[in-house]
């Protein structure tokens, strides 16, 4: 008789958008049982992130009573501070990786998200916290970089009770959209469920900051981004 | 012709309870302008502590609304594992410091909150973010420790914009309950209107380990604790 051991359980921050899923995908293939929390935050395309965070795991099998956690934090948006909550400001389309902190930068924000996490994290006995942030190829906000995530590391160690162990992993930290794509591909990541758009939830806008990157992530990696654009652009 | 500058803002975490309360006097003295932020959780006495954070707020002419905000973070009891809010685990009514961590911990509540804070403070232009947390003479938890402050302080300067500069003041962190009665006293605080009771939200119960707390600071304090209480005990 042979018996087998749990597997070790990660709590994934799964937005549904690129990054997060093939993040989703590299914790499942370094064995870890994913717990998958996603956050609505009063941004513009929230029910259509909702709707890829519940595709992305139903393509996992993620159980939706027991793994699956979703959570309300539109204090963010009454907040306010970004173009991503504040529907009076517009997103910019530039196109290109900034020079300075574009106004989609929504303050704070994964800070906030981290934190719900970890709360999650200690009381159901992860060893692990998955986030798919992504510093270079970004929009260069500034809780996106490495050196917010070892701080909030820190911040876990003296926070939590004694003989918690929660590590942050961000595996995509450093990997431009082309490799994320790449790897995402050979993981055979569900990348048909994700939404990247900050503006338009039917079909992708094409011209956004997010959309954009995406975009190039696709061509450069020398594939066919599966989702629908509505922009002639894309 | 003479012109005043604006005060700076803080922004104050006011939970209701007696330490917070003593630490908004503070910053005021400290000549901030305080900005109050009061966090729901899903606790037993979430209505009881609203209500003494409002008190507390017109005390002090705090606009209710531009200098007010009430966060509702009832995640943490859908997370669950603490007895604050689950009401399936008894609240213990040890009366002494325990040796252990209590089950009325509330995992990584106060990253929870002090991100919101700073989610708030940045967006607002607030230089400080005040918490009443208390190291010693307290219940234990891990995040009150003043080690878990200066971690969380490194998260807010690596994850906040460049140029942003808000620096977490915990003045009550190694008083004693007597030192907060006294300094309250001292400050004309309106400590009538504060709540600290876990578990009731008429008259307190003088028996939860945080009345007990309480009650030995007045005493120490050869005070009389204003509010009202159930157990003949107190």
């Amino acid at each position: 008789m042979t018996t087998s051991r749990p597997l070790p359980t990660a709590v994934v921050l799964l937005s549904g958008g690129l990054d997060s899923c093939v993040t989703l995908a590299m914790a499942i293939e370094q064995g870890f049982q994913p717990a998958a929390l996603h956050v609505n935050y009063g941004q513009r395309t929230q029910d259509r992130e909702l709707q890829a965070f519940h595709d992305i795991c139903d393509h996992y099998g993620i159980d939706r009573r027991t793994n699956r956690l979703v959570v309300d934090i539109s204090h963010l948006a009454a907040i306010g501070g970004s173009s991503l909550t504040d529907q009076r400001l517009d997103v910019p389309n530039s196109g290109v990786v900034a020079d300075h902190i574009p106004n989609t930068y929504v303050p704070f924000r994964n800070a906030n998200i981290l934190a719900i996490g970890t709360s999650w994290a200690e009381v159901i006995g992860a060893s692990a916290l998955f986030i798919g942030a992504v510093q270079e190829d970004s929009s260069g906000y500034p809780d996106c970089r490495e050196e917010f995530f070892h701080a909030f590391q820190a911040v876990i160690t003296a926070g939590t009770k004694p003989g918690t162990t929660i590590v942050i992993q961000s595996p995509v930290i450093h990997h431009t959209k082309a490799d994320i794509v790449q790897e995402g591909l050979r993981l055979a990541a569900p990348l048909h469920h994700t939404w990247s758009c900050y503006q338009a939830s039917e079909s992708a806008c094409g011209t956004c900051d997010s959309c954009q990157l995406r975009l190039r992530g696709f061509a450069m990696a020398g594939e066919v981004d599966p989702i629908p654009y509505a922009s002639p652009c894309a």
